[in-house]
């Protein structure tokens, strides 16, 4: 392994105004070499940054901060701040640990927290969380259900509209990254659920996919108040707040007294120059209306009880988790202005790197839950999402790619040739218990390349079948 | 006493657009007799209004309900709804309980709730609260500290605001009638209190009567987020608001993150074509703030413990609380335009009748204990409001009235020609404890003005000296 590296990062050029453009950033690789290894004493943490998210508020964060733009974070947040022109901008990232003066933290652990848009960063312990690689989830993970997104979710849904089983919760941005979990976290407690999106495509996925009950597509509405009435004839108890504007003055007109609202985002007033002013706030009033803006740091307490939640329904293939993952730090920022331009379809990041989570075993199970046999689809590898059967339409960032249709009852070892791009299986039907197929791939726990095996073992009873890795 | 009467009523002429003028109103006296009896199997109430409460609400309360205006209530609350053209408006009231087919209810009884605006009301016991006439306080006081005004100022700002010593808390309309309690609520828990109300005379009376730390006069103000930030350089921790439009959107740009803003009223939007839309909304996101609209009468269970903590500081004289009162059914609708037009200081009432509490026995103590010795003035009767010493500067609707300065040590009867009018003594000084002057006034017991004996105690070490009720 290299001892010396120049790193490649993802730089700020200089503060935006409006709309960010890509071109506000930059692709730059260090002239001067780093050393792999950190100072001792130093308490420092050196990382090699494996998988990074793309969030909303990255937009704001690239303003300067005291431009008098009301969105932008006039206070110091614990961890995250606005970023820096000539600096990399910075996010939520998982990592791998590659030398560590912490006590804490040791080479070959993997972690998740804010991370430079770079290769590597020297980071310390300060909200940095050390990732329980046995729970069967893959890495890219991290970036968002399992950390900041899925945290934000939850603790917007729950800690924050308090939700009762039967109320009526509307999403906004309902494909987005919080958006499709915040509506899923409504069905799974009895929620009647509502979700807008952007495009078709988005809605189609929030009422085939997520189970949501109806759902619209904003941008063909002529008249929002219309929609909402049409689909939530019987009022909002809870409205989980992504856009703001014009959403937000319309779904005021259509909350139920004692009805709850999460602001979670308002992406739509974050790149204006002038604010979309809000003229039905005075209704908060009879209706006795809590709005309640908040930030996942602020329940980070409560992440185990989360992780306590979320992962047994990801394991039970209750829940739908999609990413929309771009590769390479050189397409960061292309990614993010996919999600700054609501393109993206679940939660948006970044790989680098060949890492999974080395004891991944049945990441099918969350791709998969919605692919109900007699046809089923396996993913292998880092998928970024697809649909199901009979015909995939896929996005056109996925990766997913049918090398090989199995027989049922087939059995034996296949080649996996590129374990880094995702690999679909089909089936055309697997019926008998114990069917197996055994896959070689690439090693997760190594850059190495070296082939692993991976098996696929039909459980008894169940739609898709099992994902194990093999050495 | 009578056995029939023509009611006399305040009636709601016709629905109304824009800002509601006086003329939208009409005094009517009925045709036909009503009986003062109510029907035996009825479960009625029969009851003479003796207050009438003023609330910036019933000014939206008579534009009609679907006209598509945001805070109209769009929801039938428990007890009070949209008015109805040629019936009689409604407000919460005091009364006398006439006759009663209810068994929890007796002739004689004094109770608080929602009554039309007459002089006698057909009620029923639903949100009907009888008074306990020994709490030392005038009656008039259940309009207002005693019911709807003071449990608004108690929920909105302990159960929304979850107040901690030591915050920033702004009001706004900080003179009215739930604002100068909010203040002083706030100033009690050890908060730093600051208001902002329409006028120098207002803000001169937060500064010197009810101890906000600082005010400011909004119409003078060129620039709402300066003065904020001048009389709150530290932030907002807490926003009782009242007011909203420009307001809200310059407190939103000084609140400080988690702060918590109780949407009480939104009076400068009540009235107007085209709202002031809130343009800074987002910045709830990072700094978690939470706006919640209220209304008291979710708080109802809570009436007994916030009477537990509001009696007390009335009796100790740590609470000053101002009625502008006005006088008799026909001056009601001049006396709510005042309101909508923020013309009162204080809770403004109608009085109709002679009725006070007749076991008040020391009224002066709220009204006076920010009037220090040596000069000491006391009121008698139904007092408007009135300032403290040197000279008293009194508004227009003052019934103060100084018919004889006692001398020091001074003992005797005096008598007192019009009771239901405001009455003041000045005392050049009360030195010795024991000093006693004797009133002769109107028995409050009874409409038939008979004199009762009114004695006024210095007491031991205390500015003010006591005032209780002689017969």
């Amino acid at each position: 392994m290299e001892t010396t590296v120049r790193n490649k990062q993802v730089i700020l050029k200089h503060y935006t105004k409006g709309f960010p453009e890509e071109s506000d950033l930059m692709i730059a690789t260090a002239l001067d070499t780093m050393e792999l290894k950190v100072k001792p004493g130093s308490s420092a943490i050196l990382v090699k940054n494996l998988f990074l998210s793309c969030d909303p508020y990255m937009g704001t964060f690239m303003r300067e901060p005291d431009s008098g733009s009301s969105e932008v974070a006039v206070e110091t947040l614990p961890l995250l701040d606005a970023f820096l022109p000539g600096k990399p901008i910075a996010g939520v990232g998982v990592s791998e640990v590659i030398d560590s003066d912490d006590p804490g933290f040791a080479k070959g652990d993997f972690v998740w927290g804010i991370v430079g848009w770079e290769e590597y960063s020297t980071v310390n312990s300060f909200g940095r969380f050390r990732i329980d690689v046995n729970i069967d989830v893959p890495l890219s993970y991290y970036t968002g259900i399992l950390s900041v997104t899925g945290l934000t979710a939850y603790a917007g849904f729950f800690e924050i509209c308090s939700p009762k089983k039967g109320e009526t919760v509307f999403v906004s941005a309902a494909a987005g990254a919080v958006g499709h979990l915040v509506g899923q976290f409504a069905k799974l407690m009895g929620c009647y659920v509502v979700g807008s999106a952007g495009s078709k495509q988005k809605v189609d996925l929030l009422l085939d996919k997520f189970g949501f009950d109806d759902a619209f597509n904003y941008k063909e509405e002529p008249d929002l108040n219309a929609a909402l009435k049409r689909c939530l004839p019987q009022g909002i108890d809870i409205y989980f707040e992504n856009v703001g504007g014009k959403m937000l003055d319309s779904v005021l007109m259509n909350m139920n007294v004692h009805g709850r609202i999460a602001v979670c985002g308002m992406i739509s007033q974050y790149h204006i120059e002038s604010k979309e002013g809000i003229q039905n706030l005075p209704v908060v009033i009879y209706k006795r209306i809590k709005m309640q803006g908040f930030l996942a740091l602020d329940f980070v307490d409560r992440f185990p009880k989360f992780l306590d939640y979320v992962v047994p329904y990801l394991n039970e293939r209750k829940l739908v988790y999609i990413e929309d993952i771009v590769e390479g730090l050189e397409n960061g920022p292309a990614a993010l202005f996919r999600l700054f331009q609501g393109q993206n379809i679940g939660k948006q990041s970044i790989k680098r790197g060949k890492r999974i989570n080395p004891k991944f075993n049945s990441s099918d199970a969350h791709f998969l839950w919605f692919c109900r046999a007699p046809s089923i689809r396996i993913a292998m590898g880092i998928l970024s999402w697809f649909t199901g059967s009979p015909k995939p339409s896929q996005p056109e960032t996925t990766k997913t790619e049918i090398i090989q249709t199995p027989a049922p009852g087939m059995n034996g070892a296949i080649e996996v040739p590129r374990p880094d791009r995702a690999t679909v299986f089909e089936f055309g039907s697997v019926a008998a218990t114990g069917d197996r197929v055994t896959l070689a791939g690439y090693c997760p726990v190594s850059d190495d390349l070296e082939p692993c095996r991976w098996e696929i073992v039909p459980a008894d009873g169940k739609d898709a079948p099992q994902f194990r890795v093999v050495f």
